[in-house]
């Protein structure tokens, strides 16, 4: 069978060299798909990297915010064109339920990432232009110097696709051409959103090569291609070990990577909260814990509470919903394999298991909800393995002896995108509250109050982001827009420039009347 | 004779252990200082980060604007009661002239960044505090959650001094406490400015470990630091030797680390502008290479030019300034001999002596004014090494054969600081400047026109950074205040959490009626 084609140098076409093949296997059967795709070498990403730089030089010439916003716009009016064909093949390929998850809520809210950028570039106070009038020096974040790189993840098929998600939205929006690597979990909907985009450049103008698509290289051709003098920068979504490779890869190189990795999302859960409304919690902790088979990179993995008769009652009821309910499909062998393993290195460091704890027999790729626990005490001898993600329906209780020890296990916790605080309602919580949150407030990205975790709203002053080993910088999101587009963006100053030969977003006309500048230190939406 | 003690967990005292001692060289006599100042090992190490630790935590709990903006208030008027103590120290361990440089330009521009950095702490803007109001998610930039290590130069005695220049007051303003490793160049000027510092301590009641100093480490010993996990980030401006390495630890363990390594500032002279004004330009050009003898970050390494009768007159006029004058003290001997060999290297690669290319003889370290010149076809074919930095009174005129050549040769440069373009005072340039600048801006931080690169003004919208390796990343600026904060900050993002939980920044009220907040897509300074 026929390799399916490649979208490089501004055309599908064959793979040159592949250096293999591979196929999507539905993990609700176990059975691989029909479709072959290229794994592709050298030859592809010298293609790909060379065309992306003739389309840098030809943005920097050519390029304008309409025609940018013309493509993130068109591109959602194409996605939605596709919606039935998108659904049905990531159904296939991914086993993630077609309603309400694909359909209603990732798909739409890929379209909407695709639009909030749109806005952004025609809005440009992303760009933070600032400007001082009496030295006349001006600033303003602008492109790179070369295309971004983006390694799409395998749990999120639409919204965080290496080619319509949101690193490929910011990275478009803030002028970059994009190298999407698809995840080998779904090539298929990913070439259908490719198709979906290239048919958006063709009708925007833009350059041709400004998105490229190649679904699977090996590791050292990865490696390679987020190293090379000609990108711009590179992000990545997907598991630590790769994530690191690629991190040590680029820095080398001194080529910014945006790594968003590894999370166990802790959850402190104080007394008053638990007495106050313990069924309400454990129910929202369950949902949250089994959201996507337990897939996010925000789901609580580890929930630290004090040891007293009402977390004895809370953990039982939790017990209840983990034991009581079928665990949703994983996306593939690798993901069952790795959640059997995290699962076996908790049990070793002393985690006792409450319910689960094997795979699931039958057609698919199946983990059953698995709730552990452990001491305060044995999570304080063990704090580093006992930090293993598991990533699947998967979650360690950690019952503390008193807040004191709450608050040594928050100081022991790594870099971590999200962190929850449920306290109760009134203010009986509030000194406890305070213990915790002023270890976790730096350990984590997003600090979240009475709220789980795995929601992650596409809105200005989210941060899907956190310190290392979350990601790999602690100043910046993944999610929420304009801030994702801060990561694919260089900081261009002009010292003595005279007005015509400036950017519009730093002439003393405000180039759409409406862009917020930083004049003379005070922001602005006016002329100067 | 006893060593020079150390500032460590909050007290003056002698190093634990050290790894040996040193003095400081009078770069003008050749002849050791009688000071010994101590190399510090892993002990002393030790004791910053475990002191650095409590200041980080001690912070959190009980620090505030007002203290620390009281601090950097007080700090300058500290180092503004010893100015004669430390111009007079500086000049015996730099030899840069005490008039004006030392006393009249440096010291000001120190204590004025301190007092801006102070007045970025008051107003607040800094944090980009973001508010989306619907969703109730708020977001802004606060500390890191370790100190920041800050290398100094040898170049800047006062304004970039590890524990007073600009990565200093930035990392401070921010909220972090600073481990500050001076450099071994001027120890005396480092102790003097630490005392002012610490005085400063205490008079603001911040924790007395907020700055901690010591003076000289083994290379390993500096790469244990940065990459050591209490701390937040790492701050180093200095040589790409060091930098490099410097790098690859920080990078290794995930540490945020920014760099200000080398730049060879390349000026782009346009025909138009040689004929209108030659002889201004090589006055002005050969003053910004002689500055602090050569011994700048944006000190114009490269010129190009076309070749033709007016660039014929210009050379010889630059010629003899630079032949003519009698070039400055270098800081020492490794400088001497580091721009001896860059000077050889270029010969090597085909550069031909206009004037100078040799050591002066005699009691100081010095380095005739060097003019050096080579063809475009030349350069096309050496690149990479006619690029070598001479950090020293050494410039390298490039010979073009037209603005296609000119172009090429921008084409080729590596990540600069700075860039600048000379062009006619009418439109006559117009069409060459567009040409150049587009190949141009992608390769460097700041883009000067008609103005040389030596002057960096410290105003919001300047940018002292640049693409690698001039820096570690493209979007940061070390000059500028507020802007040079926003290296030293993570992301806090704050999801459902309550008003009286929220820090002052993101409650509705607007904490000080002026800060400027990212209000649902607008910039305001109002209560919510």
């Amino acid at each position: 069978m026929a390799l399916q084609p490649v979208l490089v140098g501004g055309a599908w076409r064959q793979s040159k060299n592949p250096a293999g093949s591979f196929s999507a296997v539905n993990p609700a059967t176990k059975i691989s798909l029909p479709e072959q795709y290229p794994i592709s070498g050298p030859e592809d990403i010298d293609l790909v990297l060379q065309a992306a730089q003739g389309a840098v030089a030809e943005l920097r010439s050519a390029g304008s915010p309409a025609a940018l916003a013309h493509f993130l716009d068109c591109f959602a009016e194409q996605i939605e064109a596709r919606v039935d064909q998108l659904v049905a093949t990531a159904v296939l390929e991914t086993a993630l339920p077609a309603e309400p998850r694909l359909r209603s809520v990732e798909l739409p809210r890929t379209t909407n990432q695709l639009r909030l950028a749109a806005e952004a570039v025609r809005d440009g106070s992303w760009h933070r232009a600032t400007i001082d009038t009496g030295s006349n020096i001006r600033s303003m974040l602008g492109p790179l110097n070369g295309p971004v790189v983006v390694f799409g993840p395998n749990n999120f098929p639409f919204a965080f696709n290496a080619i319509a998600g949101g690193d490929f939205a910011a990275a478009i929006a803030a002028g970059n051409p994009v190298i999407a690597k698809g995840n080998p979990g779904h090539p298929g909907t990913t070439q259908i959103l490719a198709e979906a985009a290239f048919a958006a450049v063709q009708a925007s103008g833009l350059p041709l090569a400004m998105i490229q698509l190649i679904y699977h290289t090996a590791p050292e051709v990865g490696l390679g291609l987020v190293s090379d003098a000609r990108i711009g920068a590179a992000a990545f979504t997907g598991s630590k070990t790769a994530g690191l490779a690629l991190k040590a890869a680029a820095d080398r190189a001194g080529k910014p990577i945006y790594l968003e990795m590894s999370s166990i999302n802790p959850v402190f859960l104080l007394p008053g909260a638990i007495r106050e409304r313990g069924g309400e919690i454990s129910r929202e902790l369950y949902a949250s814990c089994s959201l996507g088979a337990g897939q996010f990179c925000t789901k609580p993995g580890i929930v630290v509470m004090q040891q007293d008769e009402n977390s004895q009652r809370f953990i039982k009821e939790l017990q209840s919903y983990f034991g009581q309910n079928v665990p949703g499909t994983l996306l593939n062998k690798a993901g069952l394999t790795s959640v059997a393993k995290a699962v076996t290195t908790l049990q070793e460091q002393g985690a006792e298991i409450l319910t689960g704890g094997y795979a699931v027999a039958g057609a698919r790729f199946a983990f059953a909800n698995t709730l552990l626990q452990v001491s305060g005490d044995h999570f304080l001898v063990h704090p580093v393995d006992l930090q293993t993600e598991a990533f699947g329906p998967v979650s360690l209780l950690v019952i503390a002896e008193d807040i004191n020890q709450m608050r040594a296990i928050a100081a022991q916790l790594e870099g971590n995108l999200t962190g929850s605080i449920y306290s109760h309602s009134q203010d009986e919580d509030d000194n406890a509250y305070d213990q915790i949150e002023l270890v976790l407030r730096g350990k984590v990205g997003r600090l979240l109050n009475d709220k789980m975790p795995t929601g992650v709203a596409v809105v200005p002053a989210m941060n899907h982001g956190g310190p290392f080993p979350a990601t790999g910088h602690p100043g910046f999101t993944a999610v929420g827009l304009p801030a994702a587009l801060l990561r694919f963006a260089a900081l261009h100053c002009y010292d003595n420039v005279r007005q015509h030969r400036l950017p519009p977003a730093l002439q003393d006309k405000n180039p759409n009347g409406r862009m917020w500048r930083l004049i003379d230190g005070n922001w602005s939406q006016q002329d100067i």
